[in-house]
């Protein structure tokens, strides 16, 4: 009885800068916008990262994919429906869909670890946890 | 008995560009990275991935995968050993490992298809075939 | 009896990727934040870019500057206030502000000309010309 | 008697992710590049510059500017020759050459300022000025 988790949808335009002269976007910028879909995914749980690392939590990534079943081109808004896909005591995972209008477009998903300064794993906070966990 | 393709090694040194707040490198870089080397196995075998789509042919990326076991600083000179994991008459896979002096330091993968200006595959040219399949 | 430009205003949130060790946005990042805020600049007038580029008219970049005034950090939610600075048959100019608050964060330009698939210059097409000339 | 400073060289290779949909390197990467010109050229003098941020010292860009003479393709190989313009006590810039075989392809300029962890202005260290200062 799964997934219960919330998700949560951001909307981007594709820059110019993203391109590359295949006409389409390079396959790195999708990385880049999963984080941003994580930034806003926190903040829609009321999660500021910033503040986080500002108490000295941060969030590292240990494994990230992405299937890129079609292109994207220069202007381009797309959709990212972002979702928690597992959250334990000091790790968690997201999945990421990206769409054009009602095509999908690529499937990614990363997944994380909370370390301190010292890159050593701690807990994830108990409030962020509870923001999270449901 | 597989898997006698030709590995190759590239050295990188890591651009300031490349590194976060977190004072590492940012994880995107590394898909980046990926295609260097990818560029540099290619030229290693007297192909230019630039003149294969002077005739038309690009190799696109379908899946791209990264694990991240240590960081990476600023300045720091990694070397990336890239293998084919596998050729098809139309889509190949690379495999990548990341090393920092003896460390292990991030491992990848990527598959891509050949296709035309029109974005339908196509076959790999023969000579191409011939130079990455032994 | 300056400048009857109009003025355009984006707003952009900096991104993680956007960072490096220092802390704070890579100074070539606001470059790439230029051309967002061009990109905006012609569709607030009614004028795609993409669809230029699909005419085969393309706005290269002769000349960028920019002066750093203060940092930006991840997160940060920036005015980018854009103008005009001329335009003539085949060429034209933009000024950048950026703002974090009330606060002049940085000041920037660019120079553009227009050009063909043969990267020959090309005058400004009519409608464009009108569009961005009062 | 001016400029006896002395001035270095760097290759670079273009990766395809510098590239756009133009089919020419996107404007921005060149600030990339000016930056990697730099690390090279203070590494030629003995200086490390990511030592210099371990000791506290930072050198911040308070404007840069490039001028694009002719476009740069994937797989290019480039020149860059650097040379340092002037140094004071608390500040110094670089003036950057790319050239493609003979042919001058951009002209670009930064200024620089040292700071500390608290982006306050301190002056260059002396083994630093000196091995920079001639």
């Amino acid at each position: 009885m799964k997934q219960d988790f919330k998700f949560h949808e951001t909307t981007i335009r594709v820059r110019y800068a993203e391109t590359d002269q295949m006409g389409v976007v390079y396959y790195a910028n999708y990385l880049v916008w999963f984080e941003v879909a994580r930034t806003e995914y926190f903040r829609n749980l009321g999660i500021e990262y910033s503040g986080l690392e500002k108490k000295g939590i941060y969030l590292v990534v240990a494994e990230a994919n992405c299937r890129y079943k079609a292109p994207l081109k220069y202007d381009d808004q797309i959709r990212m429906v972002t979702i928690l896909s597992y959250i334990k005591s000091s790790s968690l995972g997201f999945k990421y869909e990206i769409f054009l209008g009602d095509r999908l477009i690529a499937i990614g998903s990363t997944t994380h670890a909370f370390v301190n300064k010292e890159k050593k794993p701690v807990k994830i906070p108990p409030e962020v946890f509870q923001a999270l966990g449901r």
